[in-house]
């Protein structure tokens, strides 16, 4: 028999582009399901529970789902909240007090871990509930599916921003001769990999692409640098907010510390930064550094059209498995096919998700360590939906010059 | 009787997301004049012609001007040259060699100097040529000019970012309480101002806008935060690369010093660092920074409409004024109406743009300097080219509490 009751829905971790259209998937396969009473959006995910803190999905217009799937960042508010043995009592007790029956709850491998515990917590009292695990993060890192939404829409944007700065830095290269593009990830490397989708060409940027995975040497750097910049048209290098060198060091050049989680995590990012100053040190070249920071992981309009469906299939995709009476399992995506690209649904256990990492495997970084492979590329092209926009290329045919070289000009690399 | 000779046309300065729209209004309308020989494309701007690298544009394909248009940074290659005596002779026997007749040059201040340079020099050798400059620079300094063709991209990009960072700093805030989005624009707010764009309701992001033509005072900034912070939803702050405090001194983190160019131009940019770092020392507060650096002035994605075609239009109308004879003259845009905007084109002398910088004007500026004014927004919104994309906004109407607050909850400005 069914299982009678109310829903609720939560948003936790970093936003993404498209975690409302998580969101929406779930809102609109929920309202197909009788069984399904009142449907809750917790505000700010379990720490809106904790608080009793929950709006009526429900009383939003009929409309809104399709324009939700279009809007970046978390809608009902989102949280970074590791559960505490003491908030367990009360989090039940709004849980039941609402009659609450379905939860889902839409995050990364952190949200995974809560998720997993309010399951296990609901059981323990015998509060029949069925949790169920929606994956999100840009970070692209939690195990058990083939990538994670939100990852789709970063890359894209990333792609895109590394193609137009590397024209940028092309242009003007005779001044910056080095641009530094720092992207999110954390420990993962997925998100900066992407860059090399912003590619057309050999020897189109980015030139190198340096990721967490490996271990980063400052020498090799300087002179992966150098190698390229003496070529001419300029160095773009991509770069992962979380390398860290042969000590384990993180390279950020800001002082402050005040950004650590409740999970432990360190506030990463400053890299790029870093990299401008060693370059002016090591080689006296002027370089740049892009950050887009959280810009990257919430720029609406490159939104990738695959991203946004997956996001959609996910949501709806834990409604349905709930009410078939699955719970303490994230639903995961598995590509059943490549050409034409296509995902399906599955599930994990939740445990299993839950504070595990992904890194990128070897198969994926190219043996200098600065790279990725085309196996690679194959894996996240589909991902990013559909080609770049075209851009054009000159064919900048030469005319035959007519005038000696009367005057010694100052020798340019400019080309 | 109509000069005949060939064109020659170059790009200057920092590139952006429609200066090849110039480029390619120069071509397209250079086509329709018969007394315009050869086209040649300057590679690297004065740098090109002073090396006598030049490209032959009628040799590219007949459609790559619509496909150009759409294409970010300088197709040619752009410098930042001042030129200098030694090389006068040698620029004019590179000109003559090729007949050229007729010099369009795109490019912001510095090149509107080149550009008169050039002019001047031509006259005093008594070769006939006609120089016209385009206007271009995101930074929307140019002065005799309503606008300059870049500024309305990069504003519109801006605009969707801080739009986009403000849904994220929202829905995180209980972590990253302070947002700081810094934008390019050196010593002019315009830019940054262009924030403003992002808002769609009261109270929306950005909360506050730092601007270069205001001192930058630490103590009422991170009053200003503080105030924010503690209305809880985060606080969002956009800032320009070139605030100063009272002293005169950049606000920068960094600590390298490469980066100053031939006109003098120090690399600015480091700002946003700086805050996040002031707030965690004054305040105690965690925050982030974005700084899409180069990446915001070149987004091909974030087009403005309206500026793509004004960008045609100012290169169109340089050749055809150069045909009409005129010379030394830098091609304006002049705003004939405001609702339904329209914009012509008009001209100004080169020698009264070359090195004149514009910054926003007191009524732009809101009195407490932390802010813009209505008449700036009625100013700038034309220019991005139409609404950013439509997003949802839930009603989230609260669901009733049912459970007494049995266990003291930490407090919070989570709302």
């Amino acid at each position: 028999m069914a299982l009678r009751g109310n829903l609720i829905v939560g948003q936790s971790g970093g936003p993404t582009a498209v975690i409302n259209a998580s969101l929406a998937g779930v809102i609109e396969e929920a309202k197909k399901h009788s069984e399904v009473g009142d449907l809750y959006g917790a505000v700010g995910g379990v720490e809106g529970m904790l608080r009793e803190e929950m709006v009526d999905l429900r009383a939003e217009g009929d409309g809104v789902t399709s324009l939700l799937s279009r809007t970046p960042s978390a809608a009902l508010g989102s949280c970074r909240k590791k559960l505490v043995e003491s908030e367990y009592e009360r989090l039940l007790a709004v849980l039941k007090a609402h009659n609450v029956r379905y939860l889902c709850y839409i995050g990364g491998n952190d949200s995974a871990d809560t998720c997993h515990r309010i399951g296990r917590l609901a059981a323990e009292a015998g509060w029949e509930m069925r949790v169920v695990g929606i994956p999100k993060t840009v970070d692209n890192d939690l195990a058990y599916t083939d990538h994670c939404p939100g990852y789709g829409s970063v890359a894209r944007f990333n792609a895109m921003a590394v193609r137009d700065a590397g024209l940028d830095t092309a242009a003007l290269h005779t001044v910056d001769r080095v641009k530094i593009v720092e992207t999110m990830g954390r420990n993962a490397g997925w998100i900066t990999a992407a860059t090399a989708l912003a590619r057309e060409a050999p020897g189109d940027p980015p030139h190198f692409i340096y990721l967490p995975e490996r271990t980063f040497d400052r020498e090799r750097f300087l002179s992966d640098v150098k190698r390229q910049v003496e070529k001419g048209r300029g160095c773009v290098v991509a770069v992962c907010e979380g390398i860290r060198d042969g000590e384990g060091n993180v390279l950020v050049s800001f002082k402050h510390d005040v950004g650590t989680d409740s999970f432990g995590h360190k506030q990463l990012g400053g890299v790029g930064d870093y990299l401008v100053e060693l370059i002016a040190e090591g080689l006296g070249i002027k370089g740049r550094f892009d950050k887009a920071g959280t810009i990257q992981r919430v720029f609406g309009l490159a939104q990738s059209e695959v991203d946004v469906a997956e996001a959609e299939m996910v949501g709806a995709a834990a409604v349905q498995r709930a009410c078939e009476g699955v719970t303490d399992m994230m639903v995961t995506l598995e590509r059943v096919n490549q050409e034409p690209y296509r995902c399906e649904t599955g599930l994990a256990p939740l445990a299993d998700v839950a504070n595990a990492e992904r890194p990128m495997p070897d198969e994926y970084i190219a043996p200098g360590g600065n790279d990725v492979t085309p196996a690679f590329l194959e894996y996240a092209r589909p991902l990013i939906g559909g080609p770049l926009p075209a851009y054009a290329r000159l064919r900048m045919s030469r005319v035959a010059k007519r005038v000696e070289a009367q005057h010694q000009q100052p020798r340019s690399d400019c080309d």
